[in-house]
């Protein structure tokens, strides 16, 4: 029996109903293994209505985080979060799922759980839809505000691994986030950046601008996490913007975008990954419904997979995620 | 007669047909004094169809300068970019609009143009259309890349004038474009960017994030010129993809969307200021048409008037441009 993907219950703003619910998903449609962790009287209610008190493993902590709180201070050792990243830092499970607050879960992640070989820093991963189809990452999304060139430069490391194991594409191109393309512009961290990229074993496009973000252009797009936790709440605020005004111009009607507002929606991405952890942690959307949290369980088993350094035959062949 | 908006008449795709026909629509129009710099004889044929030779003035300089072109190695001395800049130096103007490349213009303005009084750095501030209706102003957006606090928070200074001149506002607030609004979070810059901040005159609302951009939370939203490049671009982007999401969905014609994509469209908002030099300099986009062009010359001339320490009375009071 492989380690389990530990699920946080207490997180997210619909609470056990769902969390509970999408972590049935995950092992009976997905084939994942779960472990609940949170109030383990009110999960095994919960369980019940699916008669699955005996298919899913309970750990109990006291404490639930309300979703406002974030940062270590917000944290007791009783949280289910913290019980969480403790049961990963035991080797009790592979990877862990919250749909709590990401600020919270990234700061008690990196506190508890260890990093993996060779990396400097860990960074947040989100997919985005692209214009072309199909999906792109973005790292750093928020984990290292002010990372050094060499840290920005093993975020590409971790975002080819999590575009081969979660996106499926082979061979992943990589995009540096910059201010233009002619040599000498961008930041003093971008041009340094650019420098140790080049000499990195990945496929390196060299930089994009704002406007490739969703372009298509390069499948890994990486930055430090100030602009690209800028960058990733700016294409939510400029896509519901968008979609706004063409329901408030009369051109089509709110039911009809829905669809298009779907592909940016949360929901459909299982979450944000935290990278470069010697476990997996995914942190699903606060609003994540059973669908989602099931999501990104499977994320985080496919990371957890490949991240391991010896596998079974038949496994994905793939770089470790770092 | 007050001092002229010098108009760069070879920069742009469109050239001296788009940039003559908007110096005399500002002129004509808005009753704004302007003088052309450029190739002559080809700026007096174009002033010629509208038989405004005699309005006009026209100052001479050989070399234009290929749209691609940027930084001050592209310069000669005999550009119209170069001769513009000159002319503003030695006092021959109160503006120059350009709709030249944004780096040789931006780079030789700040080389040949000297700083107002007591500003630290000039920014570039662009304005955006607003989901509440309206325009807020973000700047920088990509004159300084690596600026320091003092600096950001001059930005704010300045994009508080431009809110009043530009923008009719009376009272701007200015947002600190970061990444949470709990105290500590943010990076190194936007951390001591914000105490500096809230000891200045201005309505300083806080930070705000990349998904208030354009929700019409603030007037000025105040960064660093690389994030506020890379946010630019994005919204031109996700705005862009949005659009043809739903078009390709069959949701709405393209030419229904026309209107909407309008909105963000360069061509209505005259460009791209340069502030915080003793001069206005205005960087149309390198598509303007002559509308355009007269829009910028009109908020050229706006800013100019503002920024003069001694003013007639009757003129807007108004916080000079530092």
């Amino acid at each position: 029996m492989p380690e389990p993907v530990v699920v946080d219950a207490m997180g997210g703003d619909h609470g056990p109903a769902e969390t509970v619910r999408g972590a049935v998903t995950a092992l009976r449609e997905h084939g994942v293994p779960v472990l609940l962790v949170g109030r383990a009287e009110e999960i095994r209610r919960e369980l019940a209505r699916y008669g699955a008190s005996g298919e899913i493993e309970v750990v109990h902590a006291e404490e639930a985080v309300p979703m406002g709180e974030r940062g270590p201070g917000a944290l007791s050792g009783t949280s289910s979060i913290t019980v969480g990243c403790e049961l990963l830092s035991r080797g009790a499970g592979a990877a862990f799922v919250s749909a709590g607050s990401t600020g919270a879960v990234v700061s008690c992640a990196i506190r508890s759980v260890g990093r993996a070989e060779s990396v400097l820093r860990p960074a947040l991963a989100i997919a985005l839809p692209q214009v072309t189809g199909g999906s792109s990452v973005l790292l750093d999304a928020g984990a290292t505000a002010d990372p050094t060139p060499e840290m920005v430069a093993g975020f590409a490391l971790l975002g080819t691994s999590y575009a081969r194991l979660v996106l499926g594409t082979a061979e992943p191109t990589v995009g540096l986030l910059s201010i233009g393309s002619e040599p000498g512009k961008g930041n003093r961290l971008t041009r340094r950046t650019e420098e140790l990229l080049r000499r990195l074993p990945l496929r390196f496009h060299g930089t994009v601008e704002g406007h490739d973000v969703l372009a298509g252009v390069v499948d890994v797009i990486v930055t430090d996490g100030f602009t690209g936790n800028v960058v990733l709440k700016n294409v939510e605020g400029a896509v519901r913007t968008t979609l706004a005004m063409i329901a408030h111009a009369g051109i089509a009607r709110p039911d009809e975008l829905r669809e298009v507002a779907g592909r940016y929606d949360p929901e459909t991405h299982g979450g944000a990954a935290l990278l470069g952890l010697s476990r997996t942690v995914v942190v699903a959307h606060g609003s994540s419904r059973a669908r989602t949290i099931a999501r990104a369980c499977v994320v985080a088993r496919d990371l957890a997979r490949g991240g391991k350094p010896v596998r079974a035959p038949g496994h994905r062949a793939a770089e470790p995620a770092r």
